[in-house]
């Protein structure tokens, strides 16, 4: 038989694989090495990714980590990958308030940086980021934002519904990211800590939306008119460390009965808002929206026409073609599995589902193709794209505290 | 054959039927005749009602609208009704800037009063309606406000749901109001002008999604913390009058050529609010809103369950069972039409659906039953009550319009 | 005020009013009494029917019937109908059996029959009826049975979509129409009695759907391929004589003790068949589908598009074109509510659902058009045409009993 | 950084990696490679799987897929892994006529084999693929289909359910695979030869939702009633030859023009069943029925309860709880994506959708520990399993062929 010689190793070049070094190994860890290893069996690649090193906090966890996922290499010191001459790009998916520390180093090494979202935990970060990211780009360095879900099929559709002029005049963008895991039984994991995670609902959550309305749209914010940020449940119980994604700061003192502690991350952040070409907006994000486990949907209503998405359907998209006579006009169910759909035909035959990872795979391939000097199928957001986000997050939580419309132009300011 | 005697004259007892008299006789006059002609046909009630009379603007037109309905007179002058004595209640069908002199007038003259929704065209005309109606009370007489959709069985059921504690503490309102009748093509009705019209797509849904909501949860609105309120359309065609429904004041005048006029009133207005126990709510009104012909939907998420309603499928209630082992958790679609279900027993069996018009004969019927000393199946709105939704009327437009939080306790004070 | 003079009394003449005898007073009573009063209401007819007199078994009932839904005069002797001169049609609204015997005096009579489905209990009573309704025709007396789901918009838009070509060659039909109410715990009411009922789940539901799948396919069946017929309750409980619907033969020497009697009716049927021009076609009635309490579905699949029913969303048709470009098709969910969608523009505007007793208002508007020498919006069934479906009734039956296919060439011959 | 040092040659013992060989490069290659390489990433495996060796026809095209899909080797000559030590399973990829002749030879070679559905062409070869099945199981060699459908996590919490007693005695088994990629436009694919792919629809579609249907109600057809066999088109173009699913035998001899050639297998089977526990069923395939890209459905009605379950919705499971009181009673859509629901944890948090390769993924993982001498998280069809299913395939047939019920118990003897 013959043997098989993909696996050799890599140099950061202009051609050959695109060695990526990953920093993080949970939930984002998973999921982006799910893309990292199968990008290049559903995309034809002029550059394939290469797994080349992972780092992690714990070396055991990190070590196992790399076996399973199929890294060649791991280690407990990220900045390791700063110097590791197989490491191109590095994907930065740990906690928001770590980004731009890690990103901006590997920006500085020459590394390519692929950001989780949001951009950073806070403005300052972001805009710092922003900085770094105009200096490497004149270098011929790139940043991406694993904004996931404009790489779902049918989300991917809806911009170019709307692009392709569609929908119209757009009158309204209704979106929400329902969850429904927060209730009140849930302890103190890290995700209610405002010094780990940042922001609770909102920036978890709300920021997809806001990037998903932007993409969609292909307009901007330009105004928060009114917003709620609101913690229901402000006590939750501390539980023993257990390592991992559900321990939390305060835990670690906890050796006898059950002790309580302060929630200080939003639960839910509900704003209104207003884009340049006239439309108007509400955005919501909840973790205890009972009976919504992944409820990330969006509906916009145009002169010409509707689209409605919801994740928990992510195949489908709904489309309301308001130019047909009105007694065939209804809102169609198009499942987004055909050749014809964006990202559709790299996977199965129609109607045989693509999951939640294949977002991830799409952008990973998307980022190997910009990298080896292409286009993505979509447009593929960069730390500039992203911050606009961020600007819409900060002026949303400003509205909630100082109870007045916050203006994008107080924010976005270098 | 035995003959049916059914059709005396009827005389303003509290005994034997009730005598009913209705001013309008557009949409909504239709819809209540409809009501008071079925209510004794599907409810077993110890006093029935008889259509004694309808009150309309144009002569012919309000002689056939009688003799079509069923209503024994007809008159052109709606005062005609106060002195009446086969008039034991009158139905205000009317536009809202008339609630307010009609619906006085005919509690001092002491008939009770059916007023269609909202309560009134401006926050003065309300006051004023419910000073008479605290009066008219002394002497028996009695009010109630046409906010139909309590009484969709759907509605009805999820308010019962609440009270029996299946939500637990409620974390989240969310109720929109759509409907799309309102694009760009559309001529200025006289639903575009304000004088007329009081107000647009808010004071005719918001109104029924406030009281809604303030009937589910049982709770009240203590806030307007932002708003928006837009006119996507400023200028629509003139059309040529044609009567009814859809010719304009601005119409008279043109006679020759296409002319266009000013819309006068919104087309869409959200805001977000707080109620008094907590919950976090947004409500959205818009006749713009394509694809969403009737899309009157509330959703309501608590600690133990949740629940959702669409107008457009009126016969189903979807309720989220929290409280059951997370692998059996889903939404549930309840067909509503079970004799166990509120007013359902009253129509057809299982599964054989109701439409519109059940909401307006449930009401009927309620009244019925109040008025000879009975209870309705659920709360029946009075001045009072709907009072309550006026002001989250009036404080959301406050809100849009001063760019600030309102509190309710700056509106409803006497 | 003017008087309304609408009560007159009616005399059989090919002008003026159209005199309605009804015989049965229990759920279709109940339901053509609805029709019947509200017809002229919602449609404009030539000629308004007028309630002229109902025939029920038990005297007190029946005088109390007739007050509660308007009939002038009541009997409990429905040959009082025969010769009634203010009657012109009799409906015919009373269990299978007896429907030849009262459907052929009437017709000898002079009266138009508007006969409940099925046409008869029998194959022999179906040919029998079919001879009387050929013999009245030549004197200008009509026939009509109320198939009335072929009046539901969402149901006479699938045809006119049939009709218009939109679906091109039909390669499938599937329909089922399905109810859970007949569980093992449910008594032995006199729907379980064969001698009563003639038939079980096969009468009462199948024929519905076979008849709307030759109303909307505009095609015959010519053979029953293979059927199963299922008493899964063999058994049932007798219950104590209550009169009305739930009392049973058996049960009359019931005093003491729980009996329980035979079920002498199928609970479900099952055929394959085949149609004319080529379709293959699956039907299924049953009482035992838990979890569907009135789902009457089908669904045509053609080779240029397809439609969905469900009676549990009767305002809906699901429609999938397949003419356009595949990014674009899905099944759209058509609102069969807009003042284009046969017979909706006589009710409410778009999206404020309409209900079952719909279907029957507009086919009593419809016959009263007919015998005013108008058309139907869409085609009314005569005893001619419900025979048809009587004829793949039967062949189901003998299919499923003589374990072999049966073309309906074999039971359609006089 | 430490080297990752899970690259090791494998050979065939009772413990390390699981060796695998694939047999095919096509669709099924590309599931089936998805599945070997995934399945110790999203599991933890006591032996893992090494994905060994692939063989297919094209040299080119193979090496090319084991390059892409990460096999150590390839060859043209599906006999070489016969004696290759390190393969341990082989992997029968291939059309339906292959897999006798290849599973056998594996099987007696001593390879474990897991062969993909139906299990064989004919039920002659079944049978021959039977008896080896037997004989290589004395030897501790084991075998396996993939009938994936069952992993699918709500598909296998459905078969839970029943197993739990929470249906109670099964009425309905009502079960369609509907698609509609085979209308009059599409060529004469390889699909379309009876030949090359022993039948249509019938064992491509019918035989998933026959293995559904068993596994989930763990009950067992006794007899096919009745059954219809349909090829509507009976003539399609030829195509040139291009290589591919997409090529036929005709297509050779077609240089010039466009010829057509004869379609030599079903375009759709129906045929209604008995279940042997009195459950009565129908079963349809079709690829003609337009609208219906994917829809693998089932529902099946109990005496406590239903299910339904749609693949083209294939994270949900709607279930109805009939011992709820009736007002509570409703289809309730469950997101079998908890930790809670089988193989849903192994994957990405709750509503974080799976897609359709995780079927092959968790199949894959189940195979591996059955090897290593574990169990399945639900039942895995070996061959005698699946040689039922293919029996019901049969007498279906023979039942539209012969126009006869044909009981199973005519064809499962040896």
């Amino acid at each position: 038989m013959a043997k098989n010689d993909r696996e050799k190793s890599v140099r950061t070049t202009s051609a050959g694989p695109i060695g990526i070094g990953l920093i993080g190994t949970k939930f984002m860890g998973r999921a982006h090495s799910t893309a990292w290893s199968k990008a290049s069996q559903f995309f034809d690649l002029k550059r394939n990714p290469v797994m080349s090193a992972v780092a992690g906090r714990n070396p055991d966890e990190t070590a196992v980590f790399a076996t399973k996922w199929g890294w060649k290499a791991s280690t407990t010191n990220w900045r390791d990958l700063l110097t590791d001459d197989t490491v191109e790009l590095v994907d930065v998916s740990t906690p928001n308030h770590l980004h731009a520390e890690m990103s901006i180093a590997c920006l500085e090494a020459g590394k390519h940086v692929a950001c989780e979202k949001p951009l950073a935990g806070t403005l300052a970060d972001a805009k710092r980021m922003v900085l770094a990211a105009r200096a490497a780009r004149k270098k011929g360095v790139q940043t991406f934002v694993w904004y996931n879900y404009r790489r779902c099929p049918a989300v991917a559709f809806a911009h170019r519904l709307v692009r392709d002029g569609r929908l119209g005049r757009i009158f309204h963008v209704r979106a929400s990211y329902l969850q429904d895991w927060g209730g009140p039984d849930t302890p103190l994991l890290w995700r209610f800590q405002g010094d780990l995670a940042g922001s609770g609902a909102h920036g978890d959550l709300n920021a997809h939306i806001i990037d998903m309305a932007r993409f969609i749209t292909g307009d901007e914010v330009t105004e928060v008119v009114g917003s709620i940020e609101e913690t229901f449940v402000k006590e939750r119980a501390v539980i023993a460390s257990s390592g991992g994604e559900i321990s939390g700061k305060g835990a670690k003192s906890s050796s006898s009965g059950r002790k309580s502690g302060k929630s200080t991350v939003d639960d839910a952040v509900l704003f209104l808002a207003r884009f340049k070409q006239g439309a108007i907006a509400s955005f919501e994000a909840s973790r205890l929206a009972t009976g919504n486990q992944n409820r990330n949907n969006i509906e916009i209503n145009g002169e010409k026409g509707s689209i409605k998405f919801d994740f928990e359907r992510m195949n489908e998209l709904e489309w309301w073609d308001h130019t047909l006579e009105p007694k065939l006009r209804g809102w169609s169910r198009i499942m987004c599995t055909d050749a014809a759909h964006p990202y559709a035909g790299h996977y199965w035959p129609a109607a045989h589902l693509i999951g939640y990872e294949q977002g991830f795979i799409s952008q990973a391939a998307d980022i190997c193709a910009v990298i080896a000097g292409g286009s993505p199928v979509v447009a593929l957001p960069d730390f500039e794209d992203a911050f606009k986000t961020q600007c819409v997050l900060e002026a949303a939580i400003r509205s909630a505290r100082e109870r007045r419309p916050v203006p994008i132009r107080e924010l976005d300011k270098f």
